[in-house]
């Protein structure tokens, strides 16, 4: 009787916290001028295996379906993104600014913030190659985070630039097809003993070393901390060359977000990334990109472990009624009176809820109050007049009830 | 270049009318006080053969995870709500009133309003054995095609009773174990001649006939329609004792909801299964239960065809804008001033756009138009102040940049 491991069943009180998320993210990402999309849940599997290698397939949910085709449950929406910016852009106006909110899959272990399946936002900007997109786009990931009542104090983005590395090995004489494998040796730097990244290193041990003592400059940096400061969001931010992202697509500036305590994963990354949309659709669009996803797992975990976002979150939720309005049905009688005055409130946008067998007036109270309704209105002696009771003040009225939408209409305000 | 056989693409245009059928579907749910919740999607395989036999897993997307369990995508929804329920009934107060929106899949051949994957509405009501929840039921069902502007011109729902029927099989004396084959031959009677249909019932031919002639009558029907009628919804409802629905699990109240042209499948369909999360949790939890499923992609098709829905959707959309504000840069040098504008306008809310780079302000006002913005507003020339320009009405007036927001604020209120 349980949901498949790394699966979630979401209660009405799971759900409404899920909502309260997809509320936050759509509205933020629609404040920014993104437009909402989405793509199929099922992709053919050659789409992963064309971004990402082999070695993605090891962590896919994939089979062979009635119609012999290798399938798979999307894992990312970047694959997706490629094929039907591909297939489409010529019908848009570029940039394109869009997001996505939709459901991804992995089959990974089980671990804290990590499940089989996520949820995530993906905003993208498609066709536009200047740094200020990358500073709306990280502007966009913060106010993200603001709406949850997120702070500086709670959140640092780690911002980095994947050219100030790329420039550096060009600098050193280093040749192309060994830069990746170097990038990961400095993304994994963090986790590792400096001894252990020296001798992997080698004689570019000294020079490495120096650049993330340094702290890292480079003028795109300065750039966009500028544009972030122009915006107030600069105290969100640290330079940290150290991320350069595992993902051999990336570009340009990229960054991740975590929770300031260091406890959690990350709550984002994203990035520039200039060539992979040409990559993946073989040369059908070459355009300069960038996105990042946020999940809803981490963020959750970091909304829930912070009173004030916590505080936020449970209010918004109690404020968003269930029921407004509960009809305390005092004699069978008044039920069909009652049903038309249910039908009416309804009809004007009202959650309406009532009693649908016989029950005492004192346990349908309880129901009306235990369901968050703010009045309930009483249908039995003072008929034809009803009484309208303010659940939070207590306070009650008597309303004839041909004035009850009206009555009701000023109360509910 | 192509999404998968029966998967769809949802570009911006058609993610708007998903996401405005979503809209409608949750609202009007939540007036009759359905409280939204979701399960996985996937499931092990065997929660769906445990409902309706081996037949089913033909029609499944079903494959063996990574940890060798077979698991499927979810082919509907009442299987994992009885898992859920039986597995949470204790911790809620009864009936539970759940409505949920998710996607679907079934390998099936495609044709005209049938994909492999749709998105449904469900709504159930569990725990309560009276009629009115089958009323309020149905109720809700026309209230939500209403709500795209749909009337009873347009759609109609045949309300039929399978107790109608067991009560006459039972009273010709005909075993139980013979029910099913008779029931679905009924159902199938419609679509069959006559004389096929005498044919298969044999003796029961004569009485059937009888039954359908006289349109069918039964108490429970009478109370059905005269609670729709109290709410003004019985010129939406046809009793119609053809319907019984093919699968086995429905014991009382069923109706399905059609166009009334008669050209498209089935809308929505439902009714009462009584016994069925009993049996499918194992005896863990013995509760009445009704429910009915809508699908996004017929009723998308009716929406599309019935002009007074399709200009409401149309409308919504429209009104609902992308952008209210957009921000012409005139002048490079005033780009930094422009973004902290930018930066607060966002915080109170409102949707903005800008080029990311430099453009000619004709270019920019046209963006700003094609956006659907409501306002432009300049910053160039006038500097310390600003030019805010009405696009609707073409009016413009020269406002200091301190007084901006409180402008905008009067503007777009």
């Amino acid at each position: 009787m349980q949901p498949l491991p790394g699966f979630r069943d979401f209660l009405p009180s799971d759900c409404a916290r899920r909502n309260y998320i997809f509320g936050k993210w759509r509205e933020v990402a629609r404040r920014y001028g993104f437009v909402e999309w989405d793509g199929p849940i099922l992709e053919p599997t050659e789409l992963y295996r064309k971004k990402s290698g082999d070695e993605i397939v090891g962590q896919l949910f994939h089979f062979v379906d009635k119609g012999e085709r290798d399938v798979a449950l999307r894992p990312e929406l970047t694959p997706t993104l490629a094929r039907v910016v591909a297939a489409h852009e010529r019908e848009f106006k570029k940039p394109l600014k869009w997001f996505s909110i939709g459901q991804f899959f992995r089959y990974e272990k089980q671990q804290r913030g990590r499940l089989r399946e996520h949820f995530q936002l993906n905003c993208d900007i498609i066709g536009e190659a200047s740094l200020t997109a990358d500073i709306d786009l990280i502007a966009l990931a913060i106010d993200l985070l603001r709406s949850f009542g997120l702070s500086e104090t709670d959140v640092v983005i780690r911002l980095s630039d994947r050219q100030f590395w790329t420039d550096f090995l060009r600098s050193q004489g280093v040749a192309e097809d060994r830069w990746q494998e170097i990038l990961e040796i400095i993304d994994k730097s963090e986790r590792e003993s400096p001894e252990k990244t020296k001798e992997k290193l080698g004689e570019l041990a000294a020079p490495v070393f120096n650049l993330l003592a340094e702290g890292g400059k480079s003028n795109r940096l300065n750039e966009v901390m500028n544009g972030l400061h122009t915006r107030g969001l600069a105290d969100y931010v640290n330079v940290d060359v150290r991320i350069v992202r595992g993902l051999a697509y990336y570009t340009g500036i990229v960054f991740e977000i975590f929770d300031r305590a260091g406890k959690l994963r990350a709550i984002a990354g994203g990035g520039r990334y200039d060539n992979l949309i040409s990559q993946l659709s073989d040369g059908g669009a070459a355009l300069p990109a960038l996105g990042f996803a946020m999940g809803d797992v981490v963020l959750g975990e970091l909304i829930g472990e912070t009173a004030r976002a916590r505080e936020a979150m449970d209010k918004a939720i109690r404020d968003d009624h269930p029921i407004e309005i509960y009809i305390v049905i005092a004699k069978e009688e008044r039920r069909e009176s009652a049903s038309r005055h249910i039908q009416a409130l309804r009809d004007h946008g009202y959650r309406v809820d009532y009693p649908l067998t016989a029950a005492k007036v004192p346990k349908q109270f309880q129901t009306a109050e235990q369901l968050g309704a703010r009045v309930a209105v009483l249908f039995g002696d003072e008929w034809p007049n009803v009484a309208v009771k303010n659940l939070a003040s207590g306070e009650q009225q008597s309303v004839p009830q041909d004035k009850l939408l009206e009555h009701l209409k000023i109360t509910l305000k």
